[in-house]
């Protein structure tokens, strides 16, 4: 058993390792029901999710666990119940892993720490999400090979994104460069510091980009003073047509969902040739399976 | 693989195959755990409900499936995300059916040009309710053996009705006559060119049914100007006592469900000898065993 | 089959046999996935739970059970469906059981009347709260062989505690000496009666007691002029280190949970060696499971 509390932390030969193994679990690969048979798995979710809490629901049958589905509405934190206690209360009906959501950064730090199954950190405030890291990385090198060398380009609300911090981590680690790219108000300090490298010029930075991934703008921040408008967003940092027409030939295009049509990502780019948003998705069940496997099998 | 958007459009021995094929599934009949073992069927509920997400859910376990349970509330919808975006997401995750309820008439078809696996409608907008439909059907052909030359007569609020939409396309396809009443207002023109008859005086046409199908009163519309008062409506269109001892000897009282007890059915008519509305319930875990087998095994 | 509705009414041996039998379901013991394989467990939660519904659902699974989640929220009962109307159509899909909270005491002996499934009582009102008192009485046996003779002090609002009620009516059965210890306006009239001593002096009390149940103090009930303030409450009632060290040698502290920390237990004695509070938790499982055994397999 061993946590997977953020991507901080963990060597290139371990992400490479788990990479691998994700492979097996790919539509079509051999049944693997056997290896969390009888088990289960604590889906406990604190912020509204669609894709992770889905898609970790799936790996886990897909390992032949069954689910917990645990979530903040209709349960005892309405009651005033604190964090510990309601994981220490999930943890004592028996599960062999905790997969959680949480809005505050290091929650699931905070519940390793008193809980003997594993943690799976699923998201946690502006920190890391790891998870969709790793399955960033799995769609690349599905498509690379190696990430070693290539570019990607990070695009967008760099400051309150756990993806963005979590895929620095993973990308580096696994040998891409990693370019920032957004308004100087939504880039936190310290990024040369971790790595990457930073410009508030998308146009200039296109170009060299082997993949793009665009980060969601949280509409529900628009108003406050550090945010452009979303027009104002979409005409210095989305990417549409004439962006895209200056991508490398065959550079992709990512998103972790959901997607502001418009906003992040013109339409015709979403759905266009270059996305692998789709794949994204597809792949995140594999990549959720084997981080279910390596971590609480 | 085919969708199931709606009866319009089935051909009679295409519903009575799958009328037929459902008999395997009442309870009692071989062990069905096979068909579906191993395959994810998606609970995509846009709107709230009891009986159709817990019946198709149970089908789903009799076939061996497992159930992924997406509602509305606690999802990326909050945040904005589109109906395709959300559909292709869960579709990406890999499950062999997507069952959806949605509250605009036409989602699920826009869904199913854009998704590979099966879509089933589980209710959208006015429009139809395709599952309603066929065990409604079945629940009368158990006890009658043939629909055809039978008299089903439906009461209440068919505008908004995609219960009364879908039973008048399955009843007319198997061959029975379908006489729909209710206020004027609450009557959509067009009804007789689908092979209704229509009429305002439930009276009159009571002792000709074979079958009550009693629709809800959606009280939520209730203060609109087209509605009656439900002490009105009750007085007009319910189904009471004095209604039902003037009905055939062995006709029976249909009715979908929730029901609004003293409008549109008196309790002792809703509980009493005529009522099959419970045996509808239980057909309806058979019947959408049936649906999803052939849409998805 | 057999409904679990209250503790009241069921004789000794019948309790000793249930609780014999849940040794078998601790975690190590035999595989039993056989025993409800294939049937369903129906979980229809009225009110919010986290540690009840999640017990049930790790319960019900352990026995080889899929388990229909029902919840309030997203269901027609916000369509003003009758309980009974609802309960009829969930047992007419048909599970083996019902799990089910409500609000309204008596509502599980309301709907056990009309339903052929078992009925399992997961807290009714003020009424009862059956399977918590009997995971208590086990962790009590699992810690003293038998209960004959033991003290068990019950702190708090016994008034509107279910758990109390379940507990006297268990810990009489199985031959302990039960003590009731609150504010005056918080102890029902009658205790006595079903054999259970009462006083308003927890320090009096103390010193005599083999075990501690806190209850849990009902916050949202604040500002009703029968509930003294959490600070007063606490000063009074409330279980902390100064009192912890005038308990038993040996004695222990449980609470049904959620806590409210440092208004009826301090953290450091909820937290502290003395308290049995997770493994309480951890037995749900296994006493429910036997529950579920005996009612529905």
């Amino acid at each position: 058993m061993r946590h997977l509390l953020g991507i901080e932390g963990w060597r290139r030969d371990e992400l490479e390792s788990l990479l691998d193994r994700a492979k097996a679990h790919l539509p079509g690969g051999p049944d693997a029901t056997h290896l969390l048979r009888g088990r289960v798995v604590a889906n406990v979710f604190f912020e509204d999710s669609t894709r992770t809490r889905t898609s970790f629901h799936m790996a886990a049958k897909g390992l032949g666990a069954s689910v917990l589905n645990w979530t903040h509405t209709g349960s005892s934190v309405s009651k005033g119940e604190t964090l510990l206690d309601t994981a220490r209360n999930i943890e004592a009906t028996g599960p062999v892993a905790i997969v959680m959501r949480h809005r505050s950064s290091g929650a699931p730090h905070l519940v390793a720490k008193h809980v003997k199954c594993a943690v799976i950190n699923a998201g946690d405030g502006t920190h890391e999400h790891p998870s969709q890291a790793l399955l960033d990385a799995f769609t690349l090198r599905q498509r690379w090979g190696s990430l070693e060398g290539r570019t990607v380009l990070i695009v967008g609300d760099v400051l309150h994104s756990r993806v963005a911090r979590s895929n620095l981590h993973c990308l580096k680690a696994l040998g891409a460069r990693v370019v920032m790219c957004g308004p100087p108000t939504l880039m936190p300090p310290g990024l040369e510091a971790l790595g990457a490298e930073v410009t508030h010029n998308l146009d200039a930075a296109l170009p060299q980009a082997d993949a793009v991934m665009c980060l969601r703008i949280q509409l529900e921040r628009q108003g406050q003073a550090f945010l452009p408008s979303t027009r104002e967003y979409a005409r210095l940092f989305g990417l549409n047509a004439a962006r895209e027409a200056r991508m490398k030939a065959d550079a992709v295009v990512m998103h972790p969902g959901p997607i502001n049509r418009g906003v992040e990502l013109a339409p015709a780019v979403a759905d266009g040739p270059r996305s692998v948003i789709l794949e994204q998705v597809s792949n995140g069940v594999a990549v959720r399976r084997a981080i279910l496997e390596v971590c609480a099998a």
